[in-house]
């Protein structure tokens, strides 16, 4: 028998490879940096390795998103070249990084859609880390802020963190469903607190998010199926 | 006759400037721009009013704080040196901005006595516009975070956002009292919702924040003097 009600009050939503894309940005943006550092840095320097070592020792210090990374480019860059890389090159670095800032927002498919129904019967929060000034300006230029009645930006997705949202929200752990990539900071801390998760892959996975985990995981292909999984009786 | 009830429920703390020094640093870095900066640009160039036209510039779009600070401080390196500054200065300027992120945090004097003294009879909150991860750290290792019901890191203090924060506190605007540096982000904004602030100002103010205004403020030296100030009928 299907259920009558919905199992959930709030479903909330990671931003960043769940609503938009934005792993694949990153993606061409190492690749350039690749090209650009690479002729002057000595043979038998990995740049792409090197940078993703700053980019991980930076974390703690500069946290995560576009800035942070642009910064990690220009230390990475001086870095592996021995400060032989031209100035002129570094401006070219930190102008791909900047420009992810202001990169139009790419919607996966159905997302508008998904979110329109999926509001009809619950609560809708956004959860996103990175930063502040990058994500408040996905969300609002996208015209999807209206469906939110959270956005949080925060400083790492860990189960405190959503402990304390479910809080504000005043919703019991066990009618919270998060929707998300990334099974570290989406599904895993979310399940540790008694609340439901569902996993929806993306193709690229930044190597920061990679965790081995053995919990069985409610996984769906696209966002495009969450109306319907929300309304099986199983669920 | 003194009151004898508190006349606020909420009093909100901003953090650079009124709970710990922040722009003397900012002034400090700057003076080292101009200290390397210098020699490599053409004579005629003013390169400290090059350096803050390209933080106002980069404001809408890299937001507030260190990083931000940083990026915009290689961007006009290389250009008002058509791109001569060799990398090594670049890395220099790099390492003295992202050293602001992991500096230790200087307390304005009194800081802890006045938030025990307020708390006794006030619920407190945090309200700071910034940088997520640099803000964050500040709060925690000052071992201050214990006092704040609410700690709001935010994109722009303008009456919206003192608006949303003060809905989510549940307080009533005549209830709550800000107290900050900035008469433009601490003090009108706050007014404007018909609640109270109380401006202390800091020996040095970000060009950013200057504002001109006619409000009569109430405006003390130090906040040493907030206790006292909060327990007068007047207030």
């Amino acid at each position: 028998m299907a259920a009558t009600a919905p199992r959930f009050d709030v479903v909330a939503f990671d931003a960043d490879d769940t609503l938009w894309h934005s792993e694949d940005s990153f993606h061409l943006v190492e690749a350039r940096f690749t090209e650009l550092i690479g002729p002057f840095a000595p043979d038998g320097i990995d740049v792409a390795a090197a940078l993703r070592a700053m980019e991980r020792a930076q974390l703690p210090i500069a946290g995560y998103g576009v800035k942070a990374f642009t910064l990690s480019m220009v230390k990475a860059a001086i870095a592996v070249t021995d400060a032989a890389v031209p100035a002129a090159v570094i401006g070219q670095l930190v102008d791909s990084g900047m420009a992810m800032l202001t990169e139009t927002v790419r919607l996966l498919p159905q997302v508008p859609e998904v979110l329109a129904a999926v509001a009809a019967d619950h609560r809708l929060a956004l959860i996103t880390k990175g930063d502040l000034v990058h994500q408040t300006r996905k969300v609002t230029t996208s015209g999807l802020a209206h469906h939110f009645d959270a956005i949080e930006v925060v400083l790492e997705k860990d189960a405190e963190t959503y402990a304390r949202i479910i809080g504000q929200l005043g919703v019991e752990p066990a009618r919270f469903c998060m929707v998300g990539n990334s099974v570290r900071s989406d599904i895993l801390p979310v399940l540790s607190l008694g609340a439901h998760a569902v996993h929806i892959p993306y193709p690229l996975l930044w190597e920061h998010e990679h965790v081995d985990h053995d919990e069985d995981l409610d996984e769906l292909a696209s966002i495009a199926e969450l109306p319907a999984r929300l309304l099986q009786d199983r669920f």
